[in-house]
């Protein structure tokens, strides 16, 4: 029989490893062999304890396919420190290329990075209730990946030219506002997103053509964009082509690079109280 | 000032969020307002609780540089129930194109999926001391992130096509033994990959032509490919291009899709000890 403290400690880990999955009740106490009303009783204290630093939050339902599930804070110094990382590095002179570009392919996929802008995205977006998340590929895959393991759901793939192993597809061409040229999408008529509501996400957003194509072929679906979710937004032109844009980072001409001002609210601490990350920001 | 309980509780879930990230035992001490003695009993009780229960081990690094590092143990049942899922899906009548091919990219796109195979691909591939997972886009790119957060390091990612975005890359062509035709691969000249030691990553391995060239493209950023990690490979052509292969699944005509050799010996439990997993087997 393990001490009750070590207990707990496992009971922790177990409950939170795997945010927004359900884990049953009965699976949890075998796992720490312990009787079902003690389970209950301990994990009355770890909810207290997560929820009393500012951690998250332990949901349970109840009935035949009852379990618990962990919903964790939003953990902001977290996400700070990944956007001073972002925009440390997107200024560096060596990352521009011809043609106005700037290399951010290795930012973009690098875990440490996406993983807290996908907790952002997410925590946005989740008002409007998405059950899969699409991007087209390729550069915005990790952080669209990022926001669905935070949301809980599966990532839907738009393919920039139609493969073989991709089966009968459905494409649509498009104007680029970017590169002014032709340019094409498609998704596999067997990709199960038929009816969904679903979010979009991507690195970069200037006008949102690529962005208001693939609401268009999502629509042929029966699919349902409820919002956008991208990294980086250009202020200009400020007349976009979708809606309901949420941008982690905004880039203009003259400011540079700057977070977005909801991102400043949503990361703002209030002075003398404790925020959602446990005062970790002391 | 909290409950010693809850603030292990707290604690716990401070130390376990982030696998592979150090953590700075000031940031922590501030967070819980606790003294540095109080909270080195605290992680001893917390580093008691997990290795007791199976759930993985933390390390303290002394120093300046001071801080400590939480790695998990394998969860087999997780693997084991994603495997599962796989195998099943995998084996759908309707999941079959025309040419050989097998619609997967929906299963490819669930986080659900990959990072358990990520997890389990990590345990395997992480004795060679990668410092870098690199796949050639698209369709692996989840595996290859989920490997790369579990190993704690970035993704460099290999384009089919040699794009603006990147810069000036360097490319190769190479015989696809799938295709039978000349493709081609690409690796922007700025990517952080020099001379580093490289997991190689992807969805799908048969003769490994597509790994091959990915090796040789990274030997001439003097990178040195040290393991390939696939979900699923061919068990035809026995001769492989590449050498240490790791596949979760493997695959041939006469018995289908199962668990590789390895996957099978590193998932099963002793019959009357406790796994690395708790005991949540029994």
């Amino acid at each position: 029989m393990r001490d009750r403290v070590e207990r707990l400690v496992a009971l922790t880990r177990l409950v939170t490893a795997r945010p927004g999955v359900q884990i049953s009740l009965m699976g949890l106490a075998e796992a720490l062999s312990v009787a079902k009303s003690t389970l209950s009783e301990d994990l009355g204290v770890v909810r207290q304890g997560l929820w009393r630093a500012g951690l998250g939050d332990i949901a349970t339902q109840v009935g035949a396919a009852g379990g618990i599930r962990f919903t964790p804070a939003l953990d902001r110094q977290w996400v700070r420190q990944a956007l001073d990382t972002l925009m440390d590095a997107l200024g560096q002179e060596d990352r521009r290329l011809g043609g106005g570009f700037l290399y951010m392919t290795d930012l973009l996929f690098d875990p440490a990075l996406m993983d807290p802008m996908g907790a952002l995205l997410a925590d946005r977006l989740k008002a409007a209730g998405p059950e899969m998340v699409a991007t087209v590929e390729t550069k915005g895959i990790p952080l669209a990946l990022a926001v669905a393991r935070n949301l809980g759901v599966p990532v839907v793939l738009i393919r920039r030219d139609h493969r073989l192993s991709e089966g009968s597809s459905l494409s649509i061409n498009y104007l680029s506002g970017s590169s002014h040229r032709i340019q094409s999408m498609s998704l596999a008529r067997r990709a199960p997103v038929r009816g969904a509501r679903v979010a979009y996400v991507d690195d970069f957003l200037k006008a949102g053509g690529t962005a208001r194509a693939a609401a268009d072929l999502l629509g042929e679906f029966q699919a349902e964009v409820t919002g956008v979710g991208v990294l980086v937004a250009t202020r200009e032109p400020a007349e976009k082509l979708v809606t309901h844009i949420a941008a982690c980072l905004e880039w203009d001409e003259a400011t540079g690079i700057m977070p977005a001002a909801w991102v400043t609210l949503r990361l703002a601490t209030e002075a003398g109280t404790e925020g959602d990350d446990g005062g970790r920001n002391a």
